[in-house]
C-alpha cells in the first residue's frame, strides 16, 4: 500500500503550516481581511481586485522525463485562472517565475508557448515575469516554474454565503490528474510498478502513461464566465481533493453530500487506486477522481450546460450539518 | 580567473532569452503595452496598478549553509518593493511561492516572519501564497522562494522621460551583494578559496563570509518615498549591475556617465575581485559595486537627503549620447 505520506507529501503537517502562516502574518499586521480564500482579495478604488499564486508541482517531472515542455504552461496558467474564477473574477494580467539550472532557450519558448496561448484563450496579459539561471541548485534539464495571477471581481465575490439547503451540487469533469497528486502516482506508476512514461494504458493502448499524466488542466472560465449569475459558490478541486476544496466554501451550519456513482471516474484514477492499494479516503484526498470542477447552484445552470453541449455531473446537494460527505 | 559564466550564468544567454520572451507574448497577443521596465504596468480604472515577480537566485544557499532563514524573506520583499518603487509605486500586496522537497515547519516560520515583517515596514499586505511540499525535486533542507508584488503608482510613472543633459545621477550605498552575483561570489569564496561559512571577514574580523553575503538587501521606498516629485528616473541595481540596469530607463540620445572613485566600495566587492582575478567589466556586470540604487534628478534631492542625513554620493551626470560609460 502506498500512501500519499509515504510519497513524500503530508497534508496534515500542510494544514499546520497554513496556520502558522496566518499566526506570522497577523503579528505582523499583514494579513489579507479574508483567509482561506482560493485567491486573495484586494480592494482599490471601488474595484474588487482578486490574486492568486501557483506552482506546477512534480506534474514537472513528466516533462522532464519525456521532454514535452508545451503543456506545463498552460496547467499553470489555467490552474491560476481557476483559482480566481471561482470568486467570480475576470482574469486581468499573469506573471511568471521560471527557474532552470541551466538556461535552456528552447524549453523556455516551449513552456513561455504554453503561458501565452493560455493567457490569450482567456484574454489575460502577461505583464512579466523573473527567468532566473540558479546553477547548482535545479538538475540541468530540470526547472520550476510558479505563476500569478491577477483578477478583477464586478461586484460582490462569490464566496458561498448564499448556499442554501436544498442547493445542488454540479460537477464538471476534469481532464485527468490536473496538477495535483504526482507524488503519489509518479511513485505508484514509475517506482512501484517500473513503468517507463512510454509504456501503453491498459484501458487505452493507442497512448501511454506520459500522454494521460500530461492532459492539460482544464480551464473552466470559458464556460462559465457567462453564468456567474447562478453560482452560489465554486470549488477548485486541487490538492486535497473534494473535501478538502469544497469545504472551502461551504458556510457554518451547511453540509455539501456527494453521492459516489453519480459520475464516471475516469479509468486513471482507478488504475492507481487498484495498483497502489490506496483506501478511498487517501485516493479522494490527493487526487480529484475525475471532477475538476464543483459548483454549488439554485437554479438555471443545468439548463445553461445543456445547451451549450457541456458534460457535466448532478453529484449531490447542500443538507443542514458541517463538512463534506462523500456518501 | 573566474567569469560568471564559468560559474554558470550566461548573460547574454539571458538577454536572448528576454528577446524570445517578446516573440512569443507578441505573437500570442498578450503583450504588456511596455517591455523591459522593472515592473509590468497595467492600467485600470484610471489606476496605474504595476507589478513584479523575483526570486532570491543562489543566494538561498547561504541560508542552507548557515540554516539562518529569518533574512531571504526580508530579501525577497525588499527587492519586489524596490523594484516598484523605481516606476514611482508604492506597494500594495505581496503573495509568495516557497517551495520545499520537505516541509520543515520550522525553516517556513522563519521565512515568513522574513516575509511579514519587511512588508510590514512598507505598509504592504500579504494577499496569499502558495506552499508547496515537492519531494524528489530540492533536497531536504533547501527550498526555492518567489515573490509576486503589485503596488499602485499616483499620476504618471517615473520612466526616465524626463531625462536631460545636465541632470545629476545619485547614488544610495547597497548593504552587500543584496540578490545577484552569488552564483560567482560562492564560486570564488567557497569553491576556489575553500572558506568556510563561518571564516571570519579579513577586513573585520568581528564577522563571518555568512554575515557579509546574508546581509539583508536594502529596501529604498522609505527613505525616497516623499522625493518622488524630486525623481526624474530610477534604476535598481540588480543582475546586470550598473550598465545592465541604468541603460533601461535612459531615452535616447542620453548617455548616463558614472564617474569610478566618486563612491566607496565595499571590501567583499574588491576581495571578490582580487581573489577571484575578475575583470572590472565582469565585476561591474556581476554586481552592485556598493550601489543599490541610482536615482537621476534635476535638483533638491540632495538637500532632502542630507536633511534626512542619508548617505549618498554623486557618482555622474547626463550627457548626450548613448548607453552607459563607467569612466
Amino acid at each position: 500500500m502506498v500512501t500519499y505520506r509515504e510519497a513524500g507529501v503530508d497534508l496534515e503537517k500542510a494544514d499546520k503550516a497554513v496556520k502558522i502562516i496566518a499566526q506570522v502574518l497577523k503579528k505582523h499586521g499583514v494579513s489579507p481581511s479574508q483567509f482561506g480564500l482560493f485567491g486573495g482579495i484586494y480592494k482599490i478604488s471601488g474595484t474588487n481586485l482578486i490574486a492568486s499564486a501557483d506552482g506546477v508541482g512534480t506534474k514537472l517531472k513528466i516533462a522532464f522525463m519525456t521532454r514535452r515542455h508545451d503543456t506545463v504552461g498552460q496547467d499553470l496558467v489555467n490552474h491560476c485562472v481557476n483559482d480566481i474564477f471561482v470568486h467570480g473574477a475576470d482574469p486581468l494580467f499573469f506573471m511568471d517565475y521560471i527557474a532552470m539550472g541551466k538556461l535552456d532557450l528552447e524549453v523556455l519558448r516551449s513552456i513561455m508557448e504554453g503561458f501565452a496561448s493560455a493567457c490569450s484563450r482567456v484574454g489575460c496579459l502577461i505583464l512579466g515575469g523573473e527567468t532566473a539561471e540558479m546553477p547548482g541548485f535545479y538538475p540541468e534539464g530540470e526547472y520550476d516554474l510558479v505563476g500569478f495571477i491577477v483578477g478583477k471581481i464586478d461586484g460582490e465575490p462569490i464566496d458561498g454565503r448564499d448556499i442554501r439547503e436544498g442547493d445542488r451540487i454540479i460537477a464538471l469533469p476534469s481532464s485527468g490528474l490536473h496538477t495535483n497528486g504526482y507524488s503519489l502516482a509518479r511513485k505508484i506508476i514509475f517506482e512501484k510498478l517500473r513503468l517507463s512514461p512510454s509504456a501503453p494504458l491498459p484501458w487505452d493502448p493507442e497512448h501511454s502513461f506520459a500522454d494521460e499524466l500530461l492532459k492539460v488542466h482544464r480551464q473552466y472560465y470559458t464556460v462559465l464566465k457567462d453564468a456567474r449569475a447562478l453560482i452560489k459558490g465554486m470549488a477548485h478541486i486541487t490538492g486535497g481533493g473534494i473535501p478538502g476544496n469544497l469545504i472551502r466554501i461551504l458556510p457554518r451550519g451547511k453540509k455539501a453530500v456527494i453521492r459516489k456513482g453519480t459520475w464516471e471516474v475516469p479509468e486513471i484514477f482507478n488504475f492507481l487506486i487498484k495498483e497502489g492499494e490506496l483506501s478511498e479516503e487517501e485516493a479522494f484526498r490527493a487526487f480529484n477522481m475525475g471532477i475538476g470542477m464543483l459548483i454549488i447552484t439554485g437554479d438555471g445552470l443545468e439548463e445553461y450546460l445543456e445547451e451549450r453541449g457541456e458534460k457535466f455531473w448532478m453529484v449531490g446537494e447542500i443538507e443542514k450539518g458541517e463538512g463534506v460527505e462523500i456518501a
